[in-house]
């Protein structure tokens, strides 16, 4: 199958390809599949082939223009029609896949269209019942278009207290959807600003008996799918400019006395029977707004995908181009790649260890959220399903800022690394940069989900002192705490650099890690509650270097756990392995060395050379995968046209790209329109220096 | 002279600022003095209340009508003259503010403004001769506009491998300047993209008999002043849309067979006599090199200054951001401002000591700067003066890094302590982490800089060796090295958390700290000379955890003790004293947490309890300031019109003034002009689907 990925053109970067320890076409073929990379190259090449997707790299495009580009891109999605839902249930995997195609073409585009199909349509699905699959019907073939309508102006992260109502009226048997006041307008809504025709509103539901029932979701027509003008009573507007991604119209709505009919409401997990009375299979409230938020968990795991689709581009150009730059060298006349240099190895190199230790994450946890959703879908009421539940849900919320976090960090050294040429709107990296900078913050603020994880950690230690309980989950992300004092008995035991080139050293010390931070994190929060600290004063305050580096080290050993096992399968090709190994090492190290502090404050580190050691380890791994690291990124680097930079194109020609794409801009080399401001009325100096 | 401050309005923000521990107003004049307040004022307001200069926060500017913008504001600039050159030389710091004015409203058309006049003019004033103060003249009035060309399409930090030439021909006088191909075309060159007439071009020179004399700069015209039409044999245009700063037109030239008169010749370091003959005052020609890139010293350090700009910026928006948007709370109706979370304080205010740290630093170099200057206009050839130059260098080299990445990460932690509202363009995050990101890389990048300090530092320590030398520099910044047998014999001693919150002692650490970053380097290059590699190799693979933690780890020391003997001096206020010392105190020891695990690695600190005295006193300070936080802002906030940014306005009236500026937005309410793409046409599905 590997001879239908073409081959690479010939050029500057000959000189590493050829010096690679592994084939690109094996690795490609091991970590995607052929079914995977054929689906991929068709995606792309639809949307390469299609001048409907034609752009130039750092146009200047109007927002009010890449809007409506946008709209008839994702209107185009409809009729490529790339996944049908059997395809889905087939490979749900193949989701994730369009969604890296679409986005690596560009977010906002890719938003756009899941947030109508995915976020609208499938949680009408999930949360509604079967008078609600009109509606789903109606978003499939665009007939209208959905958004998802929560975060509110004065409110986001505090979901709960979202103050949009839906009151009953029996008599007419409506809900009467209010806006209390501004602050309460619905905001930050994908598709509201321009084209969304309906809305998932969440409002608190009253009934009759002036008895409030907490958020629920409600379907509400805002704009009319024959004009898009909005409806009576609804005030919709866009939210204008944003730091990128600004093909997707983001927007705000207020409701006054917007009557929607009864069957609008999902009633999944509660409905409100026609003369007024609640009814509900929950009896804790709480459950049920767990059950009807659960749609984001999903998100969450998506998002730490996104983020590395991010990561990866940047790293592609930032590769390419420091193999092909040439800056200094030995000799005066003589110039070598700045790969080269020990600095911009380390820069750059630990973040692809990074790139493909979370891509292996991101497929494997997205495997298990499948797993879970199975069960639900199969309404699997065991213990185990919930506990998974639970571990699903305390890996999105730290799986997100974790890949979140490294793309934003790894995206700003890779423009760094890229120097002026980096800071060129055609070369991409600012556009990468701004279109990941929402997956910090959207379906939760990363600071803010971390405590979730840490909160699930400290679970089970509760339970098992309490209780006696074995600590031991579905997906086995915390077994290992099980043998805390045993792990906690443990120190540093490398005695050469060799040996910490070896992931199972890093692997043994966040182990160690995550039980120190878990216990110390316990003792905290118990000193905060001892000193008369009610239990969220006690939370707010263990959160710095305590719940929160727990939780980022939980995710982190989780993340190499899984590249660790990968790389020691014996299913893993031999000729991959070594690489795969290094890298591995690598990001472990790496990634470790974030918390050296505290391995030398709880007594795993102690003395000079075990430092020393790790980082000579880094600094040889990074010397050695250089000669790597061009095929490294060919193995994810999508097409030129996808990846839409000059300075980092397959073929490596650096400055006869990035100079072609200059003088390909437009109005290069004409004067300014404006040029006749220059010559007339010329300034008098001072003539309106105001005499003090 | 207080009362000609106004006043804060009343509102939300009052909360806190009642809670401040001192004066506002006191600390504003304490810090800027009346002269200087009095004329920032003047001219922010000049500025605002000139409807040339009116603006709406986050509005989509297409480039060429921001570059358009940007010149008529410049123009207006000159009529304005806010600085006679009578001013700037009785008070050099008013260049300071007035770039910190200007570029507070936008940093590209600082840049432009400066560029021109700064930049070009000055620097033509500085490396030529009588017989080019017509130059001058003309870029004072504007009859011309200037630019600075250096950088070259395939070169930048390696500046001299320019290649553009430079011919002399005795037989017309003149000077033959050429391209010998687009890679080394000028590029990056700001102002050329548009307006520049004249170019300050670097070419290697040579004489007709073939000898290359090196760099020399050369006065090129470009385009024509009466037209702004390209002259002949120059193709010059616009490199497009940039990160940031696109109000600033970037451009590049190539120049085939360009003549200009011998004259054009910029000569104080090196001359051509009519007849061809190449004349120097320096034999040496690297010192004659150095002295002509001179100019580059003082841009490092004014570059520190437009880093700590925007990061005040961002604080200002972030802080008030934070003291008025509540999110969750001990009960459910009860929300509290998210500046009360630790964790929020610890994100914020640690940058806002870095703040006030850098404010004070900033000014203190440059001080030094003007020092050294004015050695240089008297012809200074003292050994103090050159030792000066050398410090002031490795200052520069460091001062910059230290800098562009404190805003730089400070600016991305309040983008994201903003939430999604952090993400909205008009409230101006992005712009300032946009317009930031070139400080990292112009004039020199921050990594490769790093090193220019590194080699300082190692001077000092190789001459101490070979011949005995005391180490003693004019501006003391490495004196204590000469005391670092003593110093590197030291360890942490402070044993509660209230003998951390002195400055003194992070201050004591970072002596260690930079001895012994020292010490390992000089160790770590000898090593790899012994292992057989060239200075070349030696020094490049010592750079990672060696020279570049040594430089770093030097410029926080003198940042923290300048701020330190700040705090100390008995001229401070009383008032401010206690305010201040907190500051300087967490600013010390935050700054030195990043560099934890070599003070354990060295045997400064060891056991649990020196950590965590540390992070209790950091988290002491951070809660102890937040009340000070708002007012901390005060101090140095601009008006709501410079500022421009909603959710950080003087009155705190968050939601207000963010829903008014969205409402006010370009056809927010109304439909999308492309509304007909909805209703019409309506895709069907997988109409487009090829059959796989």
């Amino acid at each position: 199958m590997a001879h239908n990925v073409a081959d690479l053109p010939s050029g500057p970067l000959d000189f590493y390809r050829k010096k690679a320890s592994f084939n690109w076409k094996d690795m490609l073929f091991f970590l995607e599949g052929e079914d995977i990379v054929a689906f991929k190259q068709h995606v792309l090449k639809t949307l390469e082939d299609d001048p409907l997707f034609a752009r130039q790299p750092g146009e200047d495009v109007p927002i009010e223009k890449m809007r409506a580009m946008t709209f008839l891109r994702v209107k185009q999605l409809f009729r490529y029609d790339f996944l049908t839902r059997d395809e889905v249930m087939s490979n749900p995997w193949k989701t994730v896949i369009l969604s890296d195609c679409l986005g690596m073409y560009d977010w906002a585009m890719s938003a756009k269209y899941f947030l109508n199909k995915g976020m609208f349509g499938a949680t009408i699905a999930n949360t509604g019942s079967a008078r609600h699959s009109k509606y789903v019907a109606d978003v499939e073939d665009m007939t209208t278009f959905g958004c998802f309508a929560l975060t509110e102006l004065s409110h986001g992260s505090n979901t709960r207290a979202m103050r949009t109502t839906a009151t009953y009226d029996p008599k007419t048997q409506e809900f009467v959807i209010n806006s209390p006041d501004f602050e309460a307008a619905k905001f930050w809504v994908g598709n509201l600003g321009k084209t969304a025709t309906h809305a998932m509103v969440f409002a608190q539901l009253y009934t009759p008996d002036q008895a409030c029932h907490g958020l629920h979701s409600f379907i509400v027509p805002v704009r009319d799918p024959k004009t898009l003008l909005a409806l009576p009573g609804v005030l919709v507007g866009d939210m204008g400019k944003k730091l990128g991604q600004n093909g997707l119209d983001n927007g705000f709505a207020l409701f006054h006395n917007v009557r929607v009919p009864r069957e609008n409401l999902l009633n999944k997990t509660g409905d409100v029977a026609p003369d007024g009375r609640y009814l509900t299979p929950f009896k804790d409230p709480n459950k049920r707004f767990g059950e009807s938020l659960g749609a984001l968990s999903g998100g969450r795991i998506s998002i730490t995908r996104m983020a590395l689709v991010n990561l990866k581009l940047a790293l592609i150009v930032a590769i390419r181009f420091s193999a092909t730059r040439r800056q200094f060298g030995p000799k005066d006349m003589e110039e070598i790649p700045v790969l080269e240099y020990q600095l911009q190895q380390w820069r750059l190199i630990p973040y692809l260890a990074a790139a493909y230790a979370l891509e292996h994450f991101s497929k494997s946890i997205f495997m298990n959220f499948v797993e879970f959703q199975l069960g639900q879908m199969m309404r699997d009421k065991s213990g185990r399903q919930a506990e998974m539940g639970r571990e699903i849900h305390a890996i999105g919320c730290s799986s997100k800022p974790l890949g979140s976090w490294t793309a934003q960090r790894g995206i700003q050294e890779c423009r760094e690394a890229c120097g002026g040429h980096g800071y060129l709107a055609m070369n991409r990296l600012g556009d990468l940069r701004n279109d990941n900078d929402p997956n910090c913050t959207y379906e939760g603020d990363n600071n803010v989900l971390l405590q979730q994880t840490s909160n699930y950690l400290l679970s089970w230690l509760h339970a098992k002192h309490r209780d006696g309980v074995r600590i031991e989950s579905p997906l086995h992300t915390v077994d290992f705490l099980e043998d805390s004092l045993h792990i906690l008995g443990g120190k540093f035991t490398a005695r050469t650099m060799e040996q910490c080139m070896d992931s199972a050293v890093p692997l043994a010390a966040y182990k160690w890690l995550v039980c120190f931070l878990l216990e110390e994190s316990r003792r905290k929060l118990e000193e905060q509650r001892a000193s008369g600290k009610d239990d969220f004063e006690a939370r707010n305050s263990s959160q710095v270097y305590y719940c929160r580096s727990l939780a980022i080290a939980y995710i982190e050993h989780n993340c190499l756990q899984r590249f660790h096992d990968l790389t020691t399968d014996q299913d893993t090709p031999a000729g991959l392995r070594p690489v795969l190994s290094k890298l591995c090492a690598l990001y472990g190290l790496w990634s470790l060395s974030s918390h050296t502090a505290t391995l030398y404050q709880g007594g795993y580190l102690s003395g000079k050379k075990p430092t020393e050691l790790v980082q000579m380890a880094i600094l040889t791994l990074c010397s050695q995968l250089k000669e790597d690291a061009v095929s490294l990124v060919d193995v994810f680097a999508p097409s030129d046209f996808i990846l839409n930079s000059p300075i980092g194109n397959t073929d490596g020609q650096l400055y006869k790209n990035l100079w072609a794409t200059v003088m390909q801009g437009n109005q290069v080399l004409e004067r300014p329109s404006w040029w006749k401001e220059f010559i007339s009325d010329k300034p008098v100096v001072g003539s309106l220096r105001p005499k003090l």
